[in-house]
């Protein structure tokens, strides 16, 4: 187990030494630990390997300056420089809460960004502010659409994070494949196989191998054999939004996240995309009969009949934050590799770890 | 077969019959011939009759008055007056529109309104203006959430219409479960078998009865057994946005589209919820731009490599439109119990069918 603020301080002179200014050091760490801390491994400090080599590779712009292009009274296209999106998509997000303050609600889709950490962090920034909050992402091409063999689309997640007044808020966060792309990441890292339905072969048919994306496979939309349309659907969804709204690239044109691919020689667009809403919850009803009905909502939900007592019936962020309070206190897990690349990383800039 | 136009005048007819005045009653018609058209024949004149039942139970307000009752620069409630949401609807998403002429984006939360048809409609009118449109809407509860026995939630749809340039419109339209519940209703109708992941039993193991749901099965949320929880938070997130944002009725207090079954004794809100969301293209970027690159989205995914020639890559919206274009000039089919159901209209009303 390793303290949160053992990670925390790591973390931050990383970033500071791949030359983020203190505050976007702060930043990137707050975002990039959320993951941690909320139980999603696969995109919290085992990724921080990735974002050094990226920047390596001069694909992400330390000292970023982060600006509106183009707006209206609930909307904005923001360029994010080619910073670390884990410090472009914050900023996206305040814009799109004042944007709801003035007009009810607020719309910023992203261009010339890269990956921004997990989606839940972005959509729980308006809680504070009794607003609705919604993140969304485009990522790297790993998903065959429903019929065919290409990777098109990425694991592009939606969150949405909706506040309650004694309960805790309801928190959704997930990729619209039928498991995230950083799934499949644990799964090679543990070398286990992956259940049937998330993967396809390079042929098109149906795999359990963690590894089957290095021969030519697919991650599959979520809903598999029978429902995949809807999958993609969303998917292509979060892609236009993202991207196509804004100027990214969009389909299999955006840009890897390993630094040893690539990048497309044809860009449709700048950077990978993102697109975030918040609407004031005051903008519809007041904020304190909507709270109200969100407790009974979500006592309603979760005080219903279970299938088994050992798997009750959750409210979507359930699980996140018992994790994370559970971790905020006795440490985070990390798994071998992960703790070998941060030794890598503490060696590279005569850190310590 | 059955020409358009002879299902439209007896429709509208029916309409007329339960005193709607004929504005309306057109407008219900359109929307509700749609589904016929688009191949959506679980949502079109097969639920005429329910319609019907709704408005001779009182439960269906011919005559409403469709108001708004609260509103922002990008805002709006509505309330649908007890209305056909097959009238109510169409207003409130022109109301979404008028409001992202002016504020960029346009979001309208409806109570107090009834089943609306085809949540595609309503989203594609939105593409004339150059905008995205969203729609979205509660409905009677039939599916039982991740892990739980009961019915809480609806199939609620999501419907999302992007426009392009040369290229038909991208346009997204399902339910938040593995197979909507029209189409248990038609496998019902033809006493046919539903595939495993549809349908859960009483005791939560899975069904392949079409009718296991008058037994107390519930319907299972998009994503199967290994992603059910995802389909759980879309149809969540679609009954939060469109009741409790609105004032409706949510979860189990949704009013039920059969007529033969009780109302909630307790009532949470008024009637049921629907959402809308109208997004300007040029509030983020030029249009002409934008649908140049959609063209290209849409020709990039529709010409990649299928699994099988059979079995073309397609764009959201492509089956319906090429069922459209043919049954607009070949008719529409329709089962017998369907057929008999308008008989019986048709001597109800003293009409010709």
């Amino acid at each position: 187990m390793y303290p949160y603020q053992q990670l925390y301080t790591f973390t931050k002179n990383v970033f500071q030494s791949i030359g983020c200014p203190e505050a976007d050091a702060d930043l990137a760490t707050e975002v990039l630990l959320s993951a941690d801390l909320r139980g999603i491994d696969s995109h919290g400090v085992a990724r921080l390997i990735g974002y050094v080599r990226l920047w390596e590779n001069k694909r992400i712009n330390a000292q970023p300056n982060v600006r509106v292009v183009y707006e209206t009274p609930s909307t904005a296209v923001v360029d994010g420089d080619g910073g670390l999106g884990l410090v472009v998509a914050p900023q996206a997000m305040d814009i799109a809460i004042r944007k709801a303050q003035i007009a009810g609600t607020g719309w910023v889709s992203v261009k010339n960004s890269n990956h921004y950490g997990i989606a839940g962090y972005h959509a729980m920034k308006a809680l504070p502010h009794d607003m609705i909050g919604l993140a969304m992402t485009n990522a790297s091409p790993l998903v065959a659409p429903t019929n065919s063999l290409e990777r098109l689309l990425g694991t592009n997640p939606i969150a949405v994070a909706i506040p309650a007044n004694e309960q805790p808020a309801f928190v959704a966060d997930f990729a619209t494949t039928t498991a995230a792309n950083g799934k499949l990441e644990m799964l090679q890292r543990k070398s286990q196989a992956a259940p049937l339905g998330w993967i396809q072969k390079a042929d098109g048919s149906n795999s359990i191998n963690a590894d089957e994306l290095k021969a030519g496979g697919a991650l599959m939309p979520l809903g598999g054999e029978t429902g995949s349309h809807k999958g993609y659907c969303l998917g292509a969804v979060v892609d236009i939004f993202s991207a196509v709204l804004s100027g990214a690239n969009y389909g299999p044109w955006v840009p890897p996240f390993v630094s040893f691919l690539p990048l497309a020689a044809d860009p449709v667009g700048e950077g990978i995309g993102h697109f975030f809403g918040a609407m004031q919850i005051d903008a519809f009803r007041p904020a304190t009969e909507f709270k109200a009905h969100m407790d009974n909502w979500i006592t309603t939900f979760r005080n219903s009949r279970a299938k088994s007592p050992d798997t009750p019936v959750l409210i979507p962020g359930d699980p996140e934050r018992v994790t994370a309070e559970k971790r905020l206190t006795e440490g985070i897990p990390l798994l071998e590799p992960v703790v070998k690349d941060l030794e890598s990383l503490a060696q590279k800039f005569n850190l310590t770890f």
